[in-house]
C-alpha cells in the first residue's frame, strides 16, 4: 500500500511552477516574445566556455574508467581538495579537504546539513522572505521549521522578532544571502550582530546552535555591495553552495557542504553527510561533473546582465512609484504590491501578460517577486507594459 | 549539536571497502600486478564509445542551456519516454513515460521505491545472500528489513523459509536478480512461484504486497540462461535499474524506477518519487547524463569478459574441489569456503595476496564472494595461486 504521507504531498503544488507553466502555454498562443515571464529563477546566460572545454577535453583524452568510475560518497578527493583551496584563496579560510562534502546542488547540501545538526522535533529558524523549498527539505528530516517575520524596512534581519522566537529548542538558524526572493545581501553589520546573538544564546542554553548558510547566489553580487563570507564570523557554521547559478549548470545538480574548520565536530560532519547520502541512496554527485567543475572553480558565467537588468527594473519601478528595496545581488527584485493582496495584484498583472509571483509563498504578504534572469531586451520591452498596467489598474 | 544517530553510523565500516583499501595498500608494497583483488564490484570494461560520442557531440553542437538546464524532478520527459519505449520494445511491456522516474542509480531508485510503498514500522523481506547496502537504504526510511535465509542448494528462493517469515506486516518483498553476491539468475519457475505466493498472500491479508526488483545486472546474463523480466509476472511490481554496470558508468549515478503499469496506483508512484526526491534534496539525476544515456539505451559495454572470467573461475574452483553453484550472470561467484568460518578462510587467503570477501556480510555463513570484474589475464594468473593456497592450507 502506498505511503499516505507522500501521497498527501502531491497536493502541494508549487505556485511558481504553475505560473511558469501558464506562461509557457500563453506563449504558445500569442508568441513567447509577448509574454513577460518573470516567474522562474533559471539562469539566462550559458555556462562558461571553460566548463564545456574541460568536459570535452576530458571525454576525448582521458580513460573513460577514470571519468565515469565510482566516486567516494564524500566526493572525489582531488575535487574536495580543489574546492577547499579555492575557498581558502578567495575568503582567507583554512578549509581542508576533509571539511568538504560534494553534494547534489545546494538542495542536497542543505538537506544533509539539517540532518547532521538536528534531531526530529528540533527547531530550525529561517527568516522571511524565504525560498519555499526549505519547507520540504526540513519537514523530511523531522525537524520543525519556524519562520522569523521579515524586516520589511530593508530585508536584513528582524532581530526583535528573532529574539522573541529563539528558544532552547532551536538547534540551527538558516540564512540565505544574497537572498531569494528579496535580492538583498546581508551586510557585515547584520552578520556580526547575528553571530554575537547566537554566541550569547549558545552560552545561555548550554548547547550548540549551528548557522547554516545557503549561498547559491554568492557570486552574483553587484558593484559596491558589502558581501561578507558568513563562516568568517561564526565558528559553528556550515556553508551550502551550488554551482547552478554561478556556472549556469542548474540541471547538473552539483554543489557542496563546507564545514567551518573551527566548528564543533568539524572533522566528522562531512563524513556524516556521506553516511546520510548512502542511506537516502543518492551517494554522490556524478563523477564527470565533479571533475569538470573542479577545472573552473574560480570562473563564472558572464553574470553582468543581471546587474544591468537590476538597474533597468529598479529605476523603472521606483519611477512608477513602487516601494522597493534595491537588490544587492541575485537576479530577483521584491517590490511592494500596489494593493494589500499580492495574489490579486499578480492576477491583474497576468492580464497584461506580466508573470509576477505573489509573495505569500515566500512568507510575507503584500509583495511580489520578479526573477529578471531573462534577456535585457525583453526587460526593456516589459517596462512600457508595466507602466500601462499600473496606469490602468492603479490610477 | 550533531545528530547522534548519524554519528553512530560512522562506526559501521564496510568490510568490502576495507578489503579493497588493504589491496590497494598492499599493491603499493609488492606491485598491483601481484595482488589478486577480487573484492570490489567495479566494472572493468569501459563505457561504450557511443556514450562518449553522444556526450561529446552534444557538448560541441548543442546550446549549453539545453544540456545543463533544470530537469523536472521526475526526469527529462524525452528521456523518460525513451526509457519506456526501450523497455516496451525489449520486454513487450506497456510502460508510458508517466511510469518512469529517473533516479540517481539503483540506490536512489530503491530508496525511493521503499518510501513509496511502506510506512515506518512496516516490514520488507529480502533473501539471503544479499547486497549489504540494502540495510542503510531501508533503515533510513523507518521500515524494518527482515532476511529470509538462503536456499544454499542453488541460491534460488527458499520458499519454506519465506512462508514462515511472511506476515501481515510485510508490505514489500525485494529481490535482486541476477544476484549480487551469488551470481545466480532467478529462473521463470522461481519468479512464477513467488508471484503466485504473493498474490495469495495479498488476498489473505487484504492489502497490497509490492515486489521490488533490483536489476542493475539485468544486462549481464550468460549464454543459455533463463532470465525472465520480473514485472511480466506480478502486477504490483516496481523495477529499479542502474546503468552503472551495463554501460560502465558507476560514478554517473544514473538509473530509473519503472512502475508496472498494471500495479495499484501506477499513475502516481513516479510522481511520489519526485516529491520524495524534492524533500531529500537530490531532485533529479544530472541533465547531461540523462540526455547522453537516452542516446544509447539499447547498447552495453563489451560485457563478454565477464562470461570468460566466469568460465575460467568456475572450472578452476570446481577442479580444486570447491562446492560452487554456477553463476548465470553478474560478475560474482560465491563458492563454499573450505572451513566453517569464512572470515578465517579469507584471512588465510590474504596471506597469498588473494583478496576474497567472507559471506557473513551478505547474510550467509561459510561462503566467500569473488568479484571477477578484473582483467582476464589476471584471473588466469590467480588460478595457480588459488591452487597453492588450497594445497598448503587445506591439504
Amino acid at each position: 500500500m502506498i505511503n499516505e504521507n507522500y501521497r498527501q504531498m502531491l497536493q502541494e503544488k508549487s505556485v511558481i511552477r504553475e505560473l511558469s507553466e501558464y506562461a509557457a502555454a500563453r506563449g504558445k498562443e500569442i508568441g513567447q516574445d509577448n509574454v513577460f515571464d518573470y516567474s522562474l529563477g533559471n539562469p539566462s546566460v550559458p555556462c562558461p566556455q571553460g566548463y564545456t572545454d574541460a568536459l570535452t577535453q576530458m571525454l576525448m583524452n582521458k580513460d573513460p574508467m577514470d571519468i565515469h568510475g565510482y566516486s567516494p560518497s564524500l566526493g572525489i578527493e582531488s575535487v574536495r581538495r580543489a574546492v577547499a583551496d579555492s575557498l581558502n584563496r578567495r575568503f582567507a579560510m583554512d578549509y581542508d579537504s576533509k571539511h568538504i562534502f560534494m553534494a547534489c546542488g545546494a538542495a542536497g547540501a542543505l538537506a544533509h546539513a539539517f540532518r547532521c545538526v538536528t534531531r526530529p522535533g528540533d527547531e530550525i529558524l529561517i527568516f522571511a522572505p524565504y525560498f519555499p523549498e526549505y519547507g520540504p527539505y526540513i519537514s523530511h528530516t523531522g525537524a520543525v521549521l519556524k519562520v522569523v517575520p521579515a524586516d520589511t524596512e530593508n530585508f536584513q534581519i528582524n532581530f526583535a522578532a528573532l529574539e522573541e522566537m529563539m528558544s532552547q529548542k532551536v538547534m540551527a538558524v538558516l540564512i540565505n544571502t544574497p537572498n531569494n526572493p528579496s535580492g538583498i545581501v546581508y551586510n557585515t553589520e547584520t552578520i556580526e550582530k547575528l553571530a554575537d546573538f547566537l554566541s550569547t544564546k549558545q552560552k545561555e542554553y548550554g548547547h550548540d546552535i549551528f548557522l547554516i548558510s545557503d549561498e547559491p547566489y554568492r557570486e552574483i553580487v553587484f558593484k559596491g555591495e558589502d558581501s561578507p563570507y558568513v563562516s568568517k564570523f561564526y565558528d559553528n557554521s556550515i556553508s551550502c553552495y551550488s554551482f547552478s547559478k554561478s556556472l549556469s549548470l542548474p540541471g547538473e545538480r552539483i554543489g557542496y557542504v563546507a564545514v567551518n574548520p573551527r566548528c564543533r565536530d568539524a572533522d566528522i560532519i562531512a563524513v556524516m553527510c556521506g553516511q546520510i547520502s548512502r542511506g537516502i541512496g543518492h551517494n554522490c554527485p556524478p563523477s564527470s561533473v565533479q571533475l569538470a567543475v573542479a577545472e573552473v572553480l574560480d570562473q563564472t558565467s558572464d553574470l553582468s546582465v543581471y546587474e544591468t537588468n537590476r538597474n533597468l527594473l529598479y529605476d523603472a519601478l521606483t519611477a512608477m512609484g513602487f516601494h522597493v528595496v534595491k537588490p544587492g545581488g541575485t537576479f530577483y527584485i521584491f517590490p511592494k504590491a500596489l494593493e494589500e493582496d499580492a495574489k490579486t495584484f499578480c492576477m491583474k498583472a497576468k492580464q497584461y501578460d506580466l508573470i509576477l509571483v505573489p509573495s505569500d509563498n515566500f512568507g510575507v504578504r503584500g509583495y511580489f517577486r520578479m526573477a529578471y534572469c531573462i534577456d535585457m531586451e525583453k526587460v526593456k520591452r516589459s517596462i512600457p507594459v508595466l507602466e500601462r498596467f499600473v496606469r490602468e489598474q492603479y490610477p
